[in-house]
């Protein structure tokens, strides 16, 4: 069984699980062993491996593989645990290692239980590109002829299994034809926008421009900026959302120029059992990201090495802000229907 | 005749003109030379002299060094137009061009240009310590006791011959006692709050947190900025200003969290020929400074190296997103009542 997307490769006969290091982007492209559940969670830590979506879909190839090398039920829920708690903010991967508990408890006395984990992973991974597919259909129709998007993070086939949440509605309209142009945060302090979205776009071939995050609203209100598209990490029940921080900065500056904003993402970034985004636990990351910055290519320090630093990952938009969200079920259209909606397309296992 | 600030001294006799390199800071306190014309011009654009009222008072001190050397009156008004023209958003540069070529005009035939030249340069740069007092005096006492104050690029003895703008008002309120904690945007793409604010705020023992610039809005919201103080390189005559870019987007998002929002800055800032924000131009820098972190320490870049980018060094604030200025004449209070009182403020020579 195979498996490849941009930034992963499943192969269960052959080279096991690799992920592209996405640490290393855009100059070099590398790709790394992720077979072992220590160096899976490290990747993870260390923004090698990243994106809600992916970051799900890797962690159950990683269970999958550790099954194959023979490890019994008690280390596979252990390892699960653990994998489960390598990116506290992201549903999705809360989500997946949940379905791969599942099988596990069902099947843990049996021999086929490897097989049966590395099923599920495959039917992870598949679901989440199927997934992308269709929230792209759907955001694509919201985008008209010659809109400027302005995007924050990477959200693209990096990011996921498939094409992406944000940035594979962009490219949808783009293939189909959509005259668009894309502003692109660089996303401090780890430059996710300046690294990867520009890295992707690039590839595909669409025009964007790259500015510093706090460049945003001088862009916005000169009016070449008429949508925002980002991704969600978590999205609470009453349509609250937790994304990469900066996205809450932005909603506010799309709201006080009358710009649409929306969070694109699937069913599994929703988590109805958090009620609103105040329950949301932000990770805090080191001192050292904000002190300059960190990368493969070393690190380059300007502020002082003493220098007092607040570095949460995420921040929590409030659905107020929220025009509408892009789900892989449809566009839920105003933030007062949020939590209706959402209660309405729930799957009967949420 | 001597003079010195944080960042300048001025020695007649002696050293000459000396600038400290803010692009070296924090790690390395260097001086350079800057009595030769195109070293200064070089030493502006490549911001190793920065923040509105220093460049001023160095390019007047500049065009003192060069009447020193024995240039003659065309020679010197020539000068004054390449200074003046080094940095077009600052308006205090043209405002210290033209008293100095006032006194050209007046006394170019006569054997003491070079003295009177001089003497001009050091009154331009006792005014501006005073002026900083001044705000100072008028800003301190707007601050109330455990308030968190959001600032922007960097504001203080570094930017001006005197403690500063923005900054030298928390350094005033901090010396009187009152209690407050700074947040320190690190300010993309040139990271003037996380090299140069920091410094500033460790020399003086003023608690501070460095954030990036995306995330002031989520510390907003979580209640930790009661106010926000920041800089000007010029105010039009209907109290739009021109400042750092990333300083509109933190209006926006002070007035949507209900934060009071004051730029500080001398009369010299005020530009009554200019109506309005969009009368006034913005420089755009070249890309590698968003494509990477260009500093003394070499360049690092982190994007694609073709990487399309937009980089305007300044925004435009509109009037009604200002909550009062603080200006060395006095606290104008409202947006609405900016122009009529600023007419009233009006030096004759205005």
């Amino acid at each position: 069984v195979k498996r490849a997307s941009l930034s992963l490769r499943y192969d269960a006969a052959g080279s096991g699980l690799l992920i592209l290091d996405q640490q290393a982007l855009p100059d070099v492209e590398r790709w790394l062993s992720a077979d072992d559940l220590d160096a899976m969670i490290e990747h993870i830590h260390a923004l090698r491996v990243r994106g809600a979506p992916l970051i799900g879909v890797a962690a159950a190839f990683c269970l999958a593989r550790v099954a194959a090398t023979g490890a019994d039920g008690p280390e596979l829920v252990y390892a699960a645990l653990r994998l489960r708690a390598a990116r506290p903010t992201a549903v999705n991967l809360m989500w997946a290692m949940d379905r791969m508990g599942s099988v596990l408890l069902a099947h843990q006395d049996e021999a086929t239980l490897a097989e049966r984990l590395a099923a599920e992973a495959v039917a992870i991974f598949d679901e989440d590109a199927a997934l992308c597919d269709a929230m792209a259909a759907h955001g694509a129709a919201l985008i008209a002829d010659g809109e400027g998007i302005l995007t924050h993070c990477n959200t693209g086939g990096l990011a996921t299994a498939g094409i992406g949440t944000a940035l594979g509605v962009i490219r949808r309209a783009w293939e189909a034809g959509t005259r668009l142009h894309v502003w692109v945060d660089e996303t401090r302090p780890l430059l996710q926008g300046a690294r990867l979205t520009t890295y992707e776009l690039g590839r595909l071939g669409i025009p964007y421009t790259l500015i510093t995050d706090n460049m945003a609203a001088t862009v916005m209100r000169s009016g070449r900026i008429q949508r925002v598209l980002v991704g969600a990490d978590r999205i609470a029940a009453n349509g609250d959302f937790a994304n990469k921080v900066g996205t809450y900065g932005v909603a506010v500056l799309a709201a006080h120029h009358g710009i649409p904003f929306h969070p694109v993402a699937p069913w599994s970034t929703v988590d109805l059992r958090t009620p609103d985004g105040a329950a949301i636990p932000i990770e805090e990351r080191g001192a050292a990201e904000v002190r300059g910055v960190v990368s493969n290519k070393g690190t380059h320090r300007w502020a002082p090495d003493d220098a007092p630093v607040f570095n949460p990952a995420f921040d929590v938009t409030p659905n107020a802000l929220v025009t509408s969200l892009v789900l892989d079920t449809g566009v839920v259209p105003t933030a007062d229907l949020v939590a209706v909606r959402l209660a309405a397309h729930a799957p009967a296992s949420s």
